[in-house]
């Protein structure tokens, strides 16, 4: 077995990136920007603030600054669980008798079990400076709300998670992790918010829906004096202090001068995936080094491969701005797949345009295909990961075993972006042959792609 | 801040340790030596080989060899997950406000979420070695059976786990990731064994303990051609094995001019703890160095701080060997605490030796402050702890707080075995106030004690 280049490669404490990286600086086209669904024109700062913290606005509307500071609380909280690890995967390339060399940035060791806490620490963080009592969000499945409950008792800010009811209730031990870090965590619809009561209302046997917990958690911040909302994917603020992923990964491979043929990711709202490919994207957008970059999505939620380009709604509620984006629609409900971290209809305004420009590939892969290519890991890594990472390992190992028939020697590198230890009811489906999973047919995203909102 | 020591240290690949360390080389009095209970002899080599895998049963035996080498497959997959964080706890040391300097060892950050993966794979590796088709052992909390399994994929070997029922039903995502890893899961008392079978005819509606789950696991291995029993703590050789963590501690102590004044571990077979302490207190053995060694068990099943130096059977069934140790009488059954894996009535002989040598210090801790100690790091450190890491937590923060009122700046470094994951129903417990403890009266031990074999 070749020893040159570690299993893992950690940089060292010193050599953690310090700057977060604007991958919108270096795009020719920039992304369009969000429009007030009201007016149709471009949201302002001023029309942002009520919703989002100050300094969180500045970022999500700056097309130009190509380096932000980070921050050195957020450099201080980083060292406790960065840097994440860049691993060879050794075993599965041996497993897979392919010449690829197959490397791996893994953001799982960390309590929230994802990528997530990178950003949660930072929208905590700007909460925190502008004086705020704290934080108001939503979570499905529930590493997000996780991660922001984590950030904000490292900040002592009050954090209120609105949580899918039936997440709330499928998964008492993600609502208990944020309890122990002092969040209060209400299964949505709820009856503290009105649009809450008027879905219950309406709808008493509902058991939520994402769309629902936005609006709830939106209503929340703003009927609160001293809260604000935050996100944790779609925006641009989230892609930029993910960059923290690419950045790193980057300076860990050019330390050992490794060079990747392919980045792979998983796409959902695009905050993991953006963090990647962003470093490497912006060589190719600079024409200082090419690479293949491969999005990777659920074939029940296909945005980037199956998905229009357009303006539109980015919660089912139709009460947040419209972003222009890949989406199935506002009003498309994907199937239940297990990777609830990538069900979302649409995609991060950044990475629609890149993808339109042709900067990067999408690839569309079913549930089980994934679940094989989970467990194939799980067994020669060492890590059980995540349904939503798994989709990554899925297109990796595609191009590993294309690379067995060329003999060619790529190098590939894919996120990987958590654990899933709090998934095991998936992996319980798959193991017991009761996974199944549902494409939607042309028609149903052609009645979809009907209700999209009409631009002038 | 200060920052002359990262947050985190970790080794090079390179200069993870090669070699276990057997403390009992240099130690004046060996432990005593594990009895046939039917002869009352010493179990010879030739006894214990139709049970355990021949290379483990010299381990298990040599007091005298003071470095084993690692095999080469075995420090290839310790460095899928190894080397393992050092990690100065600069964060809980500003929220206590005290001089002290804390150091944790890490061993959570690895699919099994504890620090049994290093034994496992060790005992999976030799039973391959020795041209075996699998293994069988018992879990209770899941911890141990979850290495095992990953162990025993990544050699090809049929793992076979007696969980016991109850844990079983309350733990399905742990037996889900058994599965995963290709693990055969038994919920015990089966009917796939003698002594199952005959439990479950005497008592139809039981829910299985530890003690069931050994005899079946045991039973299953002897009665099945090519299969031997494997055990997670308690026993020589995992000690030995275990000392990588001990070591690795050092190194990277060494490596940084640091020299604790106190290392702490919790107790219950003793197989972190050992692993840990074991080359500072050969140090101590040698008269090289000084520290202070405190182990911490749960105040429900206290075997060091009140039970007896005796030699009792290391199993409820009385099946098993008879091993001298700090012992509650294999008839004692703790409270249902929710450290799963600190509730044994016995201890390590090797550890049980040194305690009475007076080479190692003991507490015991109460459920509800181990979980308040829990908290208060998750919430600064990051890291949600498993019940049983959280006793160590708890008397590291009180010896830092000793430190305050006096004023010494005292280095603390204590193990911090593994993730709190799976153990959300604890917390769950501890968060709404309703988690209690038992502490079993003196008349209870005395009971208990009267029961111990009569030896000649």
């Amino acid at each position: 077995m070749e020893n040159k280049i570690p299993y893992k490669i950690y940089l060292n404490e010193d050599e953690i990136p310090t700057q977060w990286y604007n991958v919108r600086a270096d795009m020719a086209t920039k992304p369009a920007p969000l429009l007030n669904p009201a007016t149709g024109l471009p949201l302002t700062q001023q029309e942002l603030e009520p919703i989002f913290c100050s300094e969180l606005c500045k970022q999500e509307l700056d097309n130009d600054t190509k380096w932000f500071d980070i921050p050195e609380e957020i450099q201080d909280f980083y060292k406790l669980y960065r840097p994440s690890p860049l691993v060879r995967a050794y075993f599965l390339e041996k497993a897979l008798g392919t010449p690829a060399k197959i490397y791996y940035k893994f953001e799982g060791n960390n309590t929230s079990g994802s990528h997530k806490l990178n950003s949660a620490i930072a929208q905590a963080y700007y909460a925190k400076k502008q004086g705020l009592k704290g934080v108001t969000t939503e979570t499905g499945a529930g590493q997000w709300g996780t991660a922001l409950s984590m950030a904000c008792s490292f900040f002592g800010l009050d954090c209120q998670v609105y949580m899918v009811k039936c997440s709330y209730e499928q998964k008492p031990f993600r609502r208990e992790v944020m309890r122990t870090y002092g969040a209060q965590v209400t299964p949505s619809p709820s009856l503290t918010t009105n649009v809450g009561r008027k879905i219950l209302a309406e709808h008493p046997d509902t058991t939520g829906s994402l769309g629902c917990a936005i609006s709830e958690a939106v209503e929340a911040a703003v009927s609160q004096e001293g809260y604000r909302y935050v996100l944790g994917s779609v925006l641009n603020q989230v892609l930029l202090h993910q960059t923290i992923i690419g950045l790193e990964a980057k300076a860990a491979m050019d330390k050992y001068g490794i060079k990747p043929d392919i980045v792979i990711g998983c796409a959902g709202g695009g905050s993991n995936l953006g963090g990647l490919v962003s470093p490497f994207i912006g060589e190719k957008l600079r024409g200082e080094n090419d690479y293949r970059v491969i999005a990777v999505e659920p074939a029940s939620c296909p945005s980037f491969t199956r998905g229009k380009f357009a303006y539109d709604f980015c919660d089912t509620g139709m009460i947040c701005p419209l972003a222009k984006m890949y989406t199935l629609g506002s009003q498309f409900i994907p199937s239940a797949n297990h990777a609830g971290g990538l069900r979302f209809h649409g995609m991060s305004t950044i990475l629609s345009q890149l993808y339109h420009d042709g900067l990067m590939e999408a690839r569309a892969v079913e549930q089980t295909e994934v679940f094989e290519a989970a467990t194939q890991f799980a067994r020669v890594e060492g890590v059980l990961p995540a349904p939503e990472s798994s989709h990554a390992i899925r297109v990796a190992i595609d191009e590993a075993l294309k690379c067995k028939e060329t003999g060619e020697e790529k190098t590939i590198l894919f996120g990987l972006t958590g654990t899933g230890y709090f998934d095991l009811y998936a992996y319980e489906k798959f193991n017991t042959g009761k996974m199944s999973d549902v494409i939607p047919s042309d028609s149903v995203l052609e009645e979809s792609f009907a209700k999209l909102p009409k631009m002038k």
